[in-house]
């Protein structure tokens, strides 16, 4: 698919959501976060003056989702050096505040290095933590950016797909807006960006169990972006397949296989049946850096269980989605085992495409994959 | 699908969950009813000792289930003419109590009607009494033989479709056993004559959102009666047969149109869907009296679509589901529409079966229904 960048009417500035800024003296330094424990009850604010309440936000996850860890992360970093502390030991309390996300490491070595080579360059420890600062910028432009281009090469793809009617009807699943981004998220930045363009008719938002993703974050992000959106659960949306009502589906990845299989949230792979069963276009979105060349296959993703209890309980949104201080009120029999896989994954054969910032793969194979990340690579500092 | 009752290990005994029980003075004339809404919680028994109180629980859906409502409403004007009440009278609220429970009406109006032919035949009170009673009675057997003739017909069936192996891995939605019938229920009934026979694998039970069946009284029903189980969220059905987990799906139904189309809890298309995909049988398991001859079709079938607040907030258990009186915790924004189907179609081509009293269906035809509708009303008392 060509590069529409020029032609589309969807910009790059800064998200309108207050995710995260950097607040300098006297505000700060500090890196002052939207507390996504908090919504959407309440959209408050949290100061992170020091590394270790930045390692209490993402441990509780006030700040969540991959690009926007590894933007938190960077920004750490940067903070510490700020400060004066030692960057090399923060780097490495940040880098294992959540392990298992990746981009939080990429984020924080990223800006570690960038601090350690100014300093080998003779940099005073002000000028290092001007130079760990700016590659925290650079790294939250370039997500931001990223953003822009998937969301023009999305939404080229969708006018492609649907042309005419009265305008798309979106289905999504989980949050992939500006609330895991440096910019306007994934899937949901392509939704934005119809919406924007006046061809958004409907987005239908699952919400998402065990952890409501849906009915917390992007109802929020939806309705704070004046889209004409409605919630179901998770298991309505065949109802709305069957009644014609949705034009195609929309979603982010957490991880790609080399040969295009997709794992993303638990609940994705039901839509991608009920779209094939429905001759449904089925729209994976993701940067390139969620593509994984070392997976091979589908199979090879390894799909991590969460505790039972989030599925034998019901956690209130005030205490915190899986934060460590939940309180859940119990639902299912003491001592009822459950069967909580947090992902699932999607063949290659029921994705109709990949859309990443490079452009879009369809039908989706492991060379046309393999293709994009390579022009990916052309242009990134790795 | 001959008759094996002969042959079936699964007895017609009463169940052994204290769902509804009548008791004679001193402790009544009563209804004695297990308070559904305290479920999983607590076993609390609810004592009806006149029609009023009776009224109260089926509409706090204390007591629920369509065949389970029509017992309760028999037995309500038995205790109407126990207590020398105006029985015409007392029958008429007890029919409006929930006025879209079809089984409800049906057993009142059988009651009411032994009762009122007693006494034009010059019964005394006290004996037309003890003919409603007799009557009410007598439709608590009729529905405790009609789930023991669905188990064994649905038991056969699957130790057909799935000859050999180390037992059955069925999943199953919503809730089906004792807690909605005057027997073991309908798939409910033949997952436990399956676990009897000791050929049930696991039972996968989904939660069934919003109202939370699966979780709170399949769960409960399962851990009563010892079955190898486990609760998952709806959404995670999918993986369960990508993994190659899931050996059949039954699932009971609300309303069954002539063409063999199955209105059930939301949450079942989507599961047929998936079965088909999967090549996994998809039976439906429920008396005869739950089809409806006079609706042509699928299309024809009316969705209820009930309050979105079921979607937009999380009710705890204990607040009773649904119950007029239960308190949520508001989970997505404030003014957030929610698409809330409380039934959702499958049509009779992704039906493996449907399994009745009178035998199984297979393939689901309009005709082949229609025979087992006239078998079962040769014997039955309309």
């Amino acid at each position: 698919m060509a590069d529409q960048d020029a032609q589309s009417p969807v910009g790059i500035d800064p998200p309108a959501l207050p995710v995260l800024r950097w607040a300098e003296p006297p505000e700060g330094p500090a890196l002052v976060l939207l507390d996504q424990t908090r919504l959407p009850a309440e959209e408050a604010e949290l100061v992170c003056s020091d590394v270790p309440a930045l390692v209490r936000a993402i441990r509780t996850l006030a700040v969540r989702g991959a690009p926007l860890l590894g933007i938190a992360g960077a920004y750490g970093v940067a903070l510490a050096a700020a400060r004066g502390e030692d960057v090399a030991s923060a780097a490495e309390v940040l880098e294992r505040a959540r392990p298992t996300a990746v981009n939080l490491g990429y984020g924080v070595r990223r800006a570690e290095r960038a601090y350690r080579e100014a300093v080998g360059k003779g940099a005073d420890p002000e000028r290092a933590a001007a130079v760990a600062l700016a590659e925290a910028r650079a790294l939250h432009r370039e997500d931001a950016e990223a953003s822009g281009h998937m969301a023009r090469h999305g939404l080229a793809l969708l006018d492609e797909l649907l042309p005419g009617g009265e305008g798309h009807r979106l289905l999504t699943h989980c949050n992939t807006g500006a609330l895991v981004s440096g910019g306007e998220g994934t899937a949901f930045a392509v939704v934005l960006a119809a919406h924007r363009g006046r061809r958004l008719r409907q987005l239908w938002v699952d919400e998402t169990r065990p952890l409501l993703q849906g009915a917390r974050l992007t109802a929020y992000e939806a309705a704070r972006n004046g889209m004409p959106y409605s919630l179901l659960t998770d298991n309505a949306a065949g109802s709305l397949f069957a009644a014609g009502e949705v034009d195609a589906v929309l979603i982010g990845a957490d991880r790609i296989a080399a040969d295009g299989a997709v794992a993303n949230k638990v609940g994705s792979y039901p839509l991608a049946v009920l779209a094939k069963y429905h001759h449904v276009p089925f729209i994976v979105v993701a940067p390139t850096t969620t593509v994984d060349l070392d997976t091979g296959d589908g199979a090879s993703i390894i799909v991590e269980q969460r505790p039972g209890a989030e599925v034998t309980e019901l956690t209130s949104p005030r205490a915190g989605v899986a934060g460590e201080d939940a309180v859940g009120l119990p639902v299912a029999p003491v001592g009822t085992a459950a069967y909580n896989p947090a992902f699932d994954v999607t063949p290659p054969e029921l994705i109709t495409a990949i859309v990443t910032e490079e452009g879009a793969v369809s039908p989706v194979t492991g060379v046309g994959l393999a293709e994009l990340c390579a022009r990916s690579s052309q242009v990134t500092i790795s």
